[in-house]
């Protein structure tokens, strides 16, 4: 299958070589920004383009992955191909393209991702959605070399599943970063505390959270939770999110 | 050296299992529940007492792993023993113990701990704190036969670490279980979203949170945090968080 990519951040990035890795025939990577579009196809040993003008026209497959605001722009420079259209967003409707190109799709891949951290995709759960069923063959065969879990899923599923993600990656990441705050305060690294953060990842792996949650709340231990509270009162915003937490957690039990 | 411990709940239970892993001798396992004591003292092959009376008198080290506000109530058995008496908890103070017993200290394990999800301890980091150089070093051997990560901390810094503790584990925990409550009140299943929440904390085992924020609130996607607040309607609690939350991330932006 010969494919253009289009973008040149972290998704496209790790994609790319994912789809280098399984032997797939990217032709082009476009970006806007010749020097991304250049570094990210030296990368993969492919051409670079800056000019929506200078696309492939025959490929097989079109992948946009440039953010949610930018996607539209993009798709108009596809108006006149054949090949399948599909923009990577958990967020954007397939709608969004199927109104500007012939065929359109989804190709959502619910991961985090950062440049400078390798990650392998047989783990990642691609979400793909499609016009047709001849469509959303091509794209599970696709998804299916690069991943071994591969989820067709509509729009409404796959922005429920976007909210669910901000929920138990971008937040819980959030709170690394408190954890960090309170620990540099005191001159604690926090190194100290990757082990902790570790396991409770690692628990859920084989256990559903809810009967896995540890710590005060749950316990309704009053005691450490007024201690906590009282520690925090340099840091209200952490005190607010401590008691909004806590409150949570105490919701739980029966 | 010979060791009684007191408490047969998880962190008792998995402390246990590491002392007899790397050959020290558990003499007694002592839980008011006798049950609960013969459970445990069957697991690792040592004799179960559940009357405070019948504690062994010449142990070289008692470890108490009972609740926080039980600590005292079983320290107060052990005023006549010149073993070393230690608690594990991470927000009790080691003047509990030193006003009740000879010798006194902590040693307090860093990790969330739960019944039947096994649990290696060379990666736990261990705190201990005494109240003196010998009684330290008593502790620092033991420590490092059962982790590779153990670190003097005075009870101040263990408090310190033990709230960054509720933020790094307890509620990122919270936080997936209400992904799984967005999940199934969707039809959706939490293991889609298992292979985020790995990656979620693999990539801070190696760089700070703060450098890996991904999401939303981050980018100042208006757009997309509108729409999640309104997907959040018939859930007011979690809109609450997820308008916390996001609010706080936006801080960290410059």
């Amino acid at each position: 299958m010969k494919i253009v990519l289009l973008g040149s951040g972290n998704v496209a990035t790790q994609l790319a070589k994912a789809l280098k890795a399984v032997g797939e025939e990217v032709v082009q990577v476009y970006s806007p920004n010749l020097n991304h579009a250049q570094f990210l196809a030296n990368l993969i040993e492919t051409k670079a383009v800056s000019d929506l003008n200078d696309l492939e026209q025959n490929a097989d497959l079109y992948i946009i992955s440039v953010k949610d605001d930018a996607i539209a722009a993009v798709a108009r420079s596809l108006k006149n191909v054949n090949g399948l259209v599909v923009h990577t967003s958990g967020t954007t409707d397939i709608n969004t393209l199927s109104s500007l190109v012939k065929n359109a799709g989804v190709f959502y891949p619910l991961q985090t991702f950062s440049k400078g951290k390798e990650i392998s995709f047989v783990n990642i759960p691609l979400c793909i959605e499609a016009g047709n069923e001849d469509q959303l063959t091509v794209l599970t065969n696709l998804a299916s070399k690069l991943s071994a879990k591969v989820y067709p899923l509509d729009g409404e599923k796959r922005k429920v599943l976007h909210l669910a993600a901000v929920f138990a990656c971008n937040f819980p990441n959030h709170l690394y970063t408190l954890a960090n705050e309170i620990l540099n305060q005191n001159d604690l690294d926090f190194e100290i505390i990757r082990p902790l953060i570790a396991e409770t990842a690692d628990k859920v792996m084989s256990n559903l959270p809810e009967n896995v949650q540890t710590g005060p709340a749950v316990r309704a231990d009053e005691n450490t939770l007024n201690k906590h509270m009282s520690m925090l009162t340099s840091m209200p915003g952490l005190q607010n999110i401590y008691q909004t937490l806590s409150d949570s957690i105490k919701l739980t039990l029966k």
